[in-house]
């Protein structure tokens, strides 16, 4: 297959270099030269780590988005969520109609904000979007062509906005990947939304030892302390509450965290302690940092509008939300992805389960 | 005069030498035996630091409220403001109708809690009630019974509920502490609760690193990092906005430093750093703190309620509410101060002078 990856930074460079070794022709584009110009002259990219070792060949290392996405059988979105709105837009007119967009991950309502924009751009041709519920790789750049990874998920859960073309979709996508496992629809992967648990209430809950040592501790086995879990326990339930309300079926974290990293633990402190994967990473260098610029605006932001929409009250999602505003200066509330983004803000609970089908 | 102390702790502790040494006569009281018996058979106090070296002769140390507060000439309320309640209820059937009650520091709404309580179990004879702004000393119980005083501040506001009787509160009050400045009503020194801004959010926003490190980290210096400063000067607005809506006179927390400590920055984040009586204090040792328990429930609940009487939102003050709520398993914000318990409740607010007149 004609493959092209959106995004070249950890995540995407893995995933370019691992589908071109699987023999596709790999076209790899990212906004900024800067995060390309390491790899694009010689398009390669050297892999390590759990995959193997091996030199990946690219077809094609571009700034030019037309240059990556026409005429290609699928479209791997591996950027950060808050790119969404503009790659949508800028692709609407390149796309092929048989063309899969996958979102790796959709934090949110990914697959809703993008298919909302496709249609209204280019409402004749618009292709079916899957959405990841989180990124397979556990991965980082190691050098200028150089990616490494770590780990892979157990299990990738994916849906497709419209429902109805999962089947098409996982005909082309499970064969890249064996760990993907189609689920009932894009509210499912948005609702089951790790991130939005593990990412922002830590950070916010450690600002100033974050400020203090530039995150020189542990961002999991440190910064997830006994009292910061309760927090995002509290965090799940709200999560837990709106997906009951809305009709869709979903996991606790702690259950997630069993499927896929096979940790068996009661609670959220002890399974995070107990998950070998999360040992070593590091907590942000900064508070300018994904965790809240991504995760706040596309997966905490989101929930409390879908929580809105169910009637289910979300205060710690809220109270996290509002530090972060200040925090970054910026109301995450309005900026986010609201119902209206997600395209949601005239469609009755009652009428949801058609929308996504 | 015939003084009781009540509270044993440090703050308590410097207070009973301190008016000891003036040539009082004091009596102290504690709920706790525990706390006492460093110095109950002596009635010794010990005290050292910028108000000098001596050793102060207590007349009475007692865990029998009426054998403190009895046919004394004031009583100096020195205990977790969270202590109020249950005091004010124990106390109402002991106290003259001349006696003067001050709380150091009535937290947001002490003198009218206790006011109110006072009224509704002895309304004919109930004393006025003073509310300092903040305590007049930063101290520790070094010993069994030696107290150290580190400093104290240039200027302590208070208040009295009836302001009408602020003139005879002050003519006993002031000739103890010439820092003791009165200001116009209850609803002044209880919207310039500083403690409500300085102590919940940066304990909450550290909360691993304190859970992590037993509070190994300067609360003040290194806990109010650039972006706690940001929420901190948030919560600020917040309360000023309240005050302005009600009427009340107030200064930014800004001014204050410079009232009280003489530190000239132009933000939060520089005159905490610029402050070298802040040097050296370290964080809460867990999140078992009063930095929470106490300023929770008793300074930014009240200061909300007040907001919702105001109408005017408090968004970044119910965010850390709600955080402290799930951290503590308690419903704070109807477990602390509410309108109700300050007697406001059906207070509009064109009659709130008055009220507290």
């Amino acid at each position: 297959m004609k493959i092209a990856v959106l995004g070249g930074g950890n995540g995407g460079m893995t995933m370019a270099a691992h589908i071109a070794l699987m023999g596709h022709e790999v076209r790899i584009y990212d906004k900024y030269s800067r995060v390309l110009e390491g790899f694009a002259e010689k398009r390669q990219i050297h892999l390590d780590g759990v995959l193997g070792k091996d030199v990946a060949q690219l077809a094609t290392v571009s700034t030019e988005l037309s240059e990556v996405v026409s005429d290609v059988d699928m479209v791997m979105v591996v950027t950060p969520a808050f790119a969404h709105e503009e790659l949508a837009r800028k692709m609407a007119s390149l796309l092929r109609k048989d063309t899969i967009v996958v979102l790796h991950p959709g934090r949110t309502g990914g697959a809703l904000e993008f298919s909302r924009i496709l249609h209204s751009l280019a409402r004749e041709s618009c292709p079916p979007i899957a959405e990841a519920q989180t990124l397979l790789y556990a991965c980082r750049r190691t050098g200028l062509e150089e990616a490494m990874v770590y780990g892979l998920k157990r299990r990738v859960d994916f849906a497709v906005l419209p429902a109805s073309a999962t089947g098409r979709v996982a005909e082309k996508l499970c064969p890249l990947f064996s760990q993907f496992k189609p689920v009932a629809n894009v509210l499912e992967t948005s609702l089951l939304n790790v991130g939005a648990i593990f990412h922002p209430a830590p950070t916010i809950m450690n600002s100033a030892w974050i400020e203090m040592t530039k995150g020189n501790f542990e961002h999991y086995r440190q910064g997830i302390s006994p009292s910061v879990a309760l927090v995002l326990e509290k965090i799940d339930g709200e999560r837990i509450g709106v997906a009951k309300a809305l009709g869709v079926h979903t996991i606790t974290t702690v259950q997630w965290l069993q499927d896929v990293y096979g940790v068996t633990e009661e609670n959220l402190y002890s399974a995070i302690q107990a998950n070998k994967v999360y040992s070593g990473i590091k907590a942000a260098s900064s508070l300018d940092t994904r965790y809240i610029s991504e995760d706040v605006p596309m997966s905490l932001v989101p929930l409390a509008h879908l929580g809105k929409l169910a009637r289910v009250e979300t205060p710690t999602i809220d109270a996290i939300i509002e530090l972060a505003s200040v925090i970054h200066k910026t109301d995450y509330r309005l900026e986010g992805r609201t119902l209206e983004k997600m395209g949601l803000d005239h469609c009755p609970i009652a009428e949801l389960g058609n929308f996504v089908a």
